[in-house]
């Protein structure tokens, strides 16, 4: 077992298992938060298990042999804590936010919920039907759903273009052993970190998490912890296309938008900078010219989603379904005219200013403490420093954030649309 | 100008004008969250002008003498800062949420903006594009609409019925004289409070407010601050029945419940206890009985809207449309179970810590102290200690829970539905 000290005052010790542990200690708050974040998503996954690793995530609530599912549930809600989990293309996070002197009960209660599913097949089939409802809620919510379109057209049939749920196909038929297997398979120590921030000790910490997982599946064999996931793979991704999704819907919902970079890709602070120019705010171009001076929309933002070797970037954006084509066009104007252009010193420094500043405010609640450190160790390895990632922010140049948009912005794009809209509606974008 | 200390270190300072400045210093936080509380909301307007304290709240970001709309939204962005409002039936909020040193200049800009808009005819037009889109975007939401529809279930023409943002057919005639009227008649010193909760000191909060308001029409002839909007009234409510919207959505959303207690009603801590066993997490008797054991839902949940002089609470399932009518059946049979055998003493120690933990972690932000403080000052006249308040929750009885279920419970019910349903498939609920 090795402790290390990190940066801003953080701790890690390594399990014999290979299980790592991380944890932050903020004395001036009365919580803590704790995470037991498992290096596994919906890019694990083949076309047939194509929502496994969230439909795991559901039942691993349903109960364990300590445990019965409202008693996970009620030991947390009972001392005014909640718990929840959550699924991701490249990691599945169970977490819990209690006061700092219930921390011990909810290291018990989620360790034994990871580590010692009992997965009973009647659960099973009850959670498929909870699944499949939570499917049919996001296709309620297109202006949701046009993201995951956009995002099928950038990847195709490469795991990062699939539905993190899965679709209705293939939770149906899949089985209580194939999930069992991708549970045994997939969660194992050296993939695990548990992360906690709030008011509390290391070594308790430590201690605690050590207790709550002896004799079971994750107090496993000595091992190394397990790199961060490779960045090093090409991802393949789609010719640029269009793709409508004919729905009646109140507003032609759009993303307009092409391939990104990846999460260690050194233009990443650059690329945050252009992101809050573009359409990261109420002050940013894209906000300013379609809402502000022309009101066609209440919503418009551009965004980027950075995996360990690809990404993405998008602009969406939902008006009237006769305003759609008027604002794709000025949607494409401005992407141009910033690529061809680039952005003005002011708009940089306010740029830097955004990204700093939700970053520092986000900064402040123990939840987001504990996912800093967690997504750190699990997807890049190691902890930057507040101090060093502001430092980084500073030093990006103009130059630097006008190149990413020269690179990135006069690419030929996909255009997702959900709406009122036949197949063919925006073929002159094909 | 007097200078009061209320409970947990809180201060209040109310200017001449009856204007009232209330702060919480937070020192071991690095941030400062600001707001501007208006004590005006849709339950203000007529018929005719539904939707202008919404309509209004979106031009007060339009520019002031001083500030175009872009410098409003930059000059805070540009410090990292985020700022952004909402309007609710009985009040509208203005807010910025920023790093400490950066109070300043958030007071500046958000006084500016409330106190001095311009008003522009040109921008009225464009940001009724804007509303307009809006309204279109949260009918493309079910899961939210249905609530609208539940309250004017409930209220009827009664103001509390109608929808804060107002309808097309309300916003699109709306002159900017009318709203220009609106905004000088409601926006009165005596119904503002100007909130602020992080590392700050009260008399330079005082001192920085008193400054951006002189010369503006908030700096007024002396007056004594408004009391709390007046919860003596009785509203009428409509006489239970069932309203189904026809909508293409692959879920049936649906809403039963009834009327529920005011503000000050003495019943609400207990109401609040019943509301979380009943609906309120996951160990809650719906989520158990509707998600857990059959599967029917993904979101199930209770809750409960209270105002100055009226309330209502409900009951929200999404299923899959040929499963409403036993989701329906089963939410009523809960309902009764609970009114009739009322809840065991396990369950409310349970509700008990829900409500108490909810509060406490809820405080650790400096966005929910300051709207904490402003609410009490603006709905309340006065700020109940946190310690006070879990004293109230915890003197809450067995017998109070269930006498609470059994008053409200028992009530025949109205039910709202959107869904692909016909007007009357829920006829034999009527």
């Amino acid at each position: 077992m090795r402790t290390q000290s990190l940066s801003d005052g953080a701790k890690r010790t390594i399990l014999p298992s290979g299980l790592r542990i991380v944890t932050e200690s903020i004395p001036t708050t009365r919580s803590a938060a704790l995470g037991v974040w498992v290096g596994v998503g919906s890019r694990d996954e083949t076309p047939g298990m194509s929502g496994a690793s969230h439909f795991l995530e559901h039942l691993l609530f349903k109960g364990t042999h300590k445990r019965t599912a409202l008693q996970i549930s009620s030991e947390i809600e009972a001392v005014g804590g909640e718990t929840n989990a959550f699924t991701t293309k490249e990691y599945t996070c169970y977490y819990a936010r209690v006061l700092d002197a219930d921390l011990p009960l909810a290291v018990d209660v989620l360790c034994d919920a990871v580590a010692d599913s009992i997965m009973e097949p009647a659960d099973v089939e009850t959670e498929r039907g909870v699944i499949l409802e939570e499917i049919a809620m996001h296709e309620d919510e297109p202006g949701d759903e046009v993201h995951d379109v956009f995002t099928e057209a950038i990847f195709g049939n490469h795991p990062l273009g699939r539905l993190i749920s899965g679709t209705e196909e293939s939770i149906t038929p899949m089985t209580r052993n194939q999930i069992h297997s991708f549970y045994r398979r997939r969660y194992k120590a050296p993939h695990i970190v548990v992360a906690a921030a709030g008011n509390l000790d290391h070594a308790t910490v430590v201690r605690l998490v050590r207790k709550a997982l002896a004799g079971t599946a994750l107090d496993s064999e000595p091992a190394d912890p397990a790199p961060p996931r490779s960045g090093s793979k090409r991802v393949p991704t789609q010719k640029p296309h269009v793709v409508v999704r004919n729905r009646d819907t109140e507003q032609g919902h759009l993303v307009l938008g092409g391939v990104g970079i990846g999460r260690r890709d050194e233009r990443r602070f650059a690329m945050g900078v252009l992101n809050n120019v573009l359409g990261g705010g109420m002050s940013s171009r894209l906000f300013q010219e379609i809402r502000e001076k022309r009101g066609l929309a209440y919503s418009v933002y551009s965004y980027a989603s950075q995996y360990a070797d690809a990404g993405l970037f998008g602009v969406y954006a939902g008006s009237a379904p006769g305003k759609s084509d008027e604002v794709l066009d000025l949607v494409r104007v401005e992407l141009d005219r910033v690529a061809t252009h680039g952005i003005s010193a002011e708009e940089i420094a306010r740029g830097k200013g955004m990204v700093k500043g939700s970053y520092v405010l986000g900064l402040e609640d123990t939840g987001s403490r504990m996912s800093r450190l967690a997504k750190s160790e699990l997807l890049y390895g190691e902890l930057m420093g507040v101090d060093d990632l502001l430092a980084r922010v500073d030093a990006v140049t103009t130059d630097e954030v006008n190149e990413a948009a020269a690179d990135l912005l006069t690419q030929p794009m996909s255009l997702a649309v959900v709406g009122p809209f036949d197949e063919n509606a925006f073929g002159a974008h094909r």
